[in-house]
Formats: C-alpha cells, sequence, structure tokens
C-alpha cells in the first residue's frame, strides 16, 4: 500500500544512444518498450504503486521530452513533469524535485529511482523500498543495492558496512567506481557489495540539510529557486539559477560524502538495461534462446539472437549471438556481445550531419 | 559488328526465389539489377549488341511480366516480346521463337541467351558468339561451355568431343548432370569439361529440323502455331496448342539427341548470379570484401559481407560473411555461405499465406 507521504521522484533526463536505430534523440531509452509492451518509464511508474502514486510522483526530463512524458504518463498530473533548464547531472535533478516536495511536505519521503531500469521481481522491490522508506523517516539517506549476479564491470559498487537496527539495511562502508574484471570478481565472492543501480530513498529535509553540508554552491540558488516556486517568476528563476548549480552526480555530491547513509540491499531481478546485449536477461526467449519481436519475424535456424522488427517481415536465418532491429527508417545488425559499437554508426551518422537518424 | 540475319532470343520465362526479399513472383531475378545498376535482362539486350539488334531480339516470357519487359527494355519493338501462355520449360520456349525468326528469315540464325546471367568480358562473349554463328550457318546447332573457375557443383557440364574445321570449337562428347563434388573437381583437372550455361546458336531451320526429329510431339502444334502467327488467330491457336508441347527442357529434348552439336569453349567472366553469395564475383568490393549498396549503408568492422540496402540508413557492425538485404518492405539476414536456405523464408511467408511478399 502506498502510504500518505511517500513521493516518487522519476529521473528521465537520460539520452543515451545505446539502443540506436530505436532510441533517437526525441526518443530516449525510457521511451522504448524494450523489457515487456510498455515503454519503461510507464513500468517505472506503475512499479512505484506500492510505495506511491502518479498523482504524488514527479518526473524530471529535458525540455524537449516533457511533451512526450505527458503523453507516455497520462495518469501523471501534467505539473509533476519538472522540466530541468538544461542536463546539469543528477543532483541539481534531485534538489529541483526535492524542493518541489518539500514544499508540499517538509518531512514528506522522496524515492528517486531512475525511469529506464527493470525490475523482474516487484514484490521484492518494493518490500526493500519499504524497509529504506521507514528508515528515511529516522533522518537517514539510504540507497537500494542490488545483489550482484555476475561480475559485472560497468557497474559501480556500493560496499556494505556494519549492521543497523532494520531487517536487511546496513551502514554504506563506500562507494566504488566501476571495477576492473578481477576487483569485480573479488566483489562477487566476498559477498558484502551490491550495484549502485541509482536508486535512493531520503526524506526532503534530510536531502536539504545534506546538500547544504556536502555541497554548499547550491544553497543560495536552491532557496531562490524554491522562494519563486508556485508563483509568475518560477520559470525565470529557474532558468537563472539553474545555471548556477554545479554539474555534478548525486553520488559525488552527496552520497558519498553524507555519514548517515545505508544501503537496503535488494535482489528483484533489476536489469539497467543497458544495451542489446542485455535484453535476453529482461525477456522471453524462444527455445533457441532469441529475444524476438515485431509482426512478422522470420527466426529460423537461428539462437541466441535479438531480433526485434516492425510491421514488415525481419528474416533472420542461420545466425547465432546477432542483433537484428528494424526502426522502420534504418536498419541495425551486429554481433550481440558488440552491442555497444552502435556507438559508431550513431557516430558515423553524426559526422555526416544526419540528424534526422540520431 | 551486328549481322543482318542474326536475331536474339532472351529467355525471361524464370521465376527463382533465391534473391528474396528483392526477386518477387512480379520481379524475378532478371528485372533486378544485381551486377550493375542496370537490369540483368538490360545487360543482356545489351551485351547482345555485338551480333543482333534489338529489333531483331526477342524476348519470351510470362504474361504477368510482358508489360514490364516492355517497360524495362524501351528499345525492344513491343511486338518482340512473346508471351508464353503457361510456363513449359525451354523447349516449347524455343520452339515458339524459332518458329517467329522462321516467318521472317527461315536461315535466319538465333542466338538464344538466359535473361538473368552476367558476362565481365563482353568482346571475349562476342568473340565466342561469332564464332558459334559461323558454325550455325553450316546447320550445326551450337552451345557455349563456359571454361570452369571451380569444382562447382550446381551446373550442368558438357564434355568436349573431337575439334572441328573451326577455330575453338569441339564437337559434343555429352551433356552430363550437375556431379558430386569428387566428379566436378575431376572434370575440372581434366579439363575438357565446360560448364552448360543454356547459350544455344542455331539457324531456324536446323532448330526446327531437331525438334522435328527429336520430339516429333511437338510438330504438329508448332504447325498450327506457325500458321496462326500474324493472323487475328494467333492468339486462340497459340493458348490451345501450347498446352500439347510436351513441358521439357531444350537440353534433354534436342541438345543431348542431336548429333550435329558443337560447343564453343568460352572464358568470358560469366556469372549465372545464382544467389546472393555470387554477388561478390560480379560486383566491386571494398577493401574489406564487402559488396555494399543502397543511399545509407553503414559497413564498420566488417568483412566479407553483401549489404544491400535502399534510401534509409542500413548499419551492419563487426559482421564478417553474412548477406544484409533491406527491400523497403522485408528485411533478410543469413550468412553468405547460407544464401540458398533463403527459400526457408519463402516456404514459410508461402505457408502463412503471405502472397504480399512473395
Amino acid at each position: 500500500m502506498a502510504q500518505s507521504n511517500v513521493f516518487a521522484v522519476i529521473m528521465a533526463g537520460g539520452s543515451g544512444t545505446r539502443f540506436w536505430p530505436l532510441s533517437r534523440a526525441s526518443l530516449p531509452k525510457q521511451f522504448l518498450a524494450l523489457s515487456t509492451r510498455r515503454p519503461l518509464i510507464t513500468e517505472t511508474l506503475a512499479r512505484l504503486r506500492g510505495v506511491s502514486t502518479p498523482k504524488k510522483s514527479f518526473v524530471v526530463c529535458g525540455a524537449k521530452h516533457a511533451k512526450l512524458v505527458a503523453k507516455t504518463l497520462p495518469s501523471l498530473p501534467k505539473a509533476n513533469v519538472i522540466v530541468e533548464p538544461e542536463a546539469r547531472n543528477t543532483a541539481p535533478a534531485i534538489a529541483l524535485a526535492t524542493a518541489r516536495v518539500a514544499q508540499l511536505d517538509p518531512e514528506g519521503i522522496i524515492v528517486v529511482v531512475p525511469s529506464d531500469q527493470h525490475v523482474a521481481d516487484v514484490p521484492a522491490f518494493t518490500a526493500s523500498l519499504n524497509e529504506a522508506i521507514a528508515l528515511a523517516r529516522t533522518g537517514v539517506i539510504v540507497t537500494l543495492g542490488i545483489a550482484p549476479t555476475r561480475p559485472e564491470t560497468g557497474y559501480g559498487y556500493i560496499k556494505q558496512g556494519e549492521a543497523l537496527k532494520s531487517p536487511t539495511a546496513r551502514r554504506v562502508a563506500a562507494f566504488v567506481e566501476k571495477p576492473d574484471r578481477a576487483t569485480a570478481e573479488s566483489y562477487l565472492v566476498q559477498g558484502n557489495y551490491l550495484w549502485n543501480a541509482g536508486i535512493f530513498v531520503f526524506s526532503a529535509r534530510a536531502m536539504l540539510e545534506a546538500l547544504a553540508a556536502h555541497l554548499p554552491e547550491s544553497t543560495s540558488p536552491l532557496n531562490a529557486i524554491r522562494a519563486a516556486l508556485g508563483t509568475k517568476k518560477a520559470a525565470a528563476v529557474l532558468a537563472k539559477e539553474w545555471k548556477k548549480l554545479p554539474s555534478i552526480s548525486i553520488d559525488y555530491a552527496v552520497a558519498e560524502k553524507a555519514t548517515n547513509i545505508a544501503v537496503v540491499p535488494c535482489a528483484c531481478g533489476w536489469s539497467d538495461v543497458g544495451s542489446f546485449n542485455a535484453l535476453p536477461e529482461v525477456r522471453l526467449q524462444d527455445t533457441n534462446g532469441n529475444v524476438v519481436s515485431g509482426a512478422l519475424p522470420f527466426v529460423i535456424d537461428s539462437k541466441g539472437c535479438v531480433v526485434l522488427g516492425k510491421d514488415k517481415p525481419i528474416a533472420v536465418v542461420g545466425m547465432t549471438d546477432v542483433v537484428v532491429v528494424d526502426a522502420g527508417d534504418a536498419i541495425l545488425v551486429l554481433p550481440k556481445d558488440r552491442s555497444q559499437d552502435v556507438r559508431k554508426v550513431v557516430e558515423a551518422l553524426k559526422a555526416r550531419k544526419l540528424a534526422q537518424y540520431l
């Protein structure tokens, strides 16, 4: 059940290129139906119903995606779309959303989640959030740490410290950068490291205090923005003051510096849906390990492929572990384990100034 | 130079599926620009200018392709499109075309060529045809035999016999069926075997005599058709008599039985353009051995691929020896050496009654 003073903040400022040609500057990953038939951001809002409601949920995004957010999430009040004047990393975005919540309820609890992740086990996720919310009510800043399932080198890790008076939470001993392979393997063996998924739970009061303490240069612009919120001057003040906020992640700005920070371990089938290569872990596969979509896919004598079609026939014969994507106005073929190399295509399109495909 | 009584007959009754999704029932291979920027049939007509002219050229095709032939070959007189009431293999088609030529010139020499082949060295091809034409004027039925360049198991072979009073021609010792790999290799080593390319040169008189001698059941319907040619009854008589002609290849019906048959060896960079796998042998490759077409191909870190795009981006990254085809309304991806397996897609489309893609 949603609790009365729990607010959700969905971070939708991302503009990745790792799902080109499906993702575009005008349609970043969070708006794609990558894990289910609904866009990731739609699933994200739905997933939070266990702790909050759409009316108490906010989405932070860039100006060019504001209309798309409203259209994609019809249950979200339009006023709850918080537009960043420009992308300045997560700390200013969270500070702005926290200011909005603080105006409604200074004791409000805020659950911050990225808009573009997948969670298979929503009850487990909700249980972890509820433990985090209970801790946050005591003034602690809490992060969810994902129980690692492989020696991933693409994520930051959280080292668990001493136990707290909470069923599973522990003090954060350290946030650690993306490790090399050997280090990642040792983390997996040691068992006390968790993946940093960018999910935070805190009271508005605790976050504003933490920002004042650890990012003091944010205090003056943030106060100006808070004072103008809800007035006719709000947009003008935000535009002016936003530039003064440092472009920094909440991890660097607050999480790594705060002392009252805890982590709740969570094994919930989480995925950051980082590339086409991640789709087999979040989607149903056929008996040959293929992930297939589209109106007329013909996947024959093939295994381990990711075949994403549109309305027309997409035939893949005798292939193993390749990605084939039809976006309607562009086609991509590459080995699944080279999914990251889609950036080479994006770079080539940029070099040739083919903006309509970016 | 074209000689005054040399006629060309271009066989365009084919309806293969090996170039799906580019080829369709309404657009078979001969109408595709597979080897150059022009359709194969256009190249075929142009290639024959060394021995004949469009006005003395005929195209034999099915009813549903007659308009397309006329449109594709504007230099061909419309009356020179010979429509088969139904496909009955090559013997009836050649018999019908021969009847047409015999009406114009009973001593006329006829060069029969498939409409869907590629020839890199046209002067060498023309020289071979000219030798064949000179022999045909003596009443001999001549075939061009392609000097083999590999132990191909997909073609029939011609075993060369004794030399004739002609620069390079030899009597045909035997037509042999498609061999197995070991036999094909022995043919290549022996050096006296040539590929049967379906190219024949003969006088109208000699062919009509050969048909009468070796395919006597064709005489009566053929005489009825010849008598009606150019009259108002032509279409009705053709429709009625055509069914009586046996559905058989000219090879079985005549070439393998005739005794006055010779072969002119020809090394002219010939290809039957049999599948996507054949395109690297007939088209320019980039420095990585890729054959690439389309308005916006992005072939990155890839080698040995065949990437045929249309107007939109087609990105292929990190792939080796694969075929990627965008036909606009359908997409195909398969390993180059499994190009024949495109038929599996065609079968699947048939099974699902998706006729619009066939």
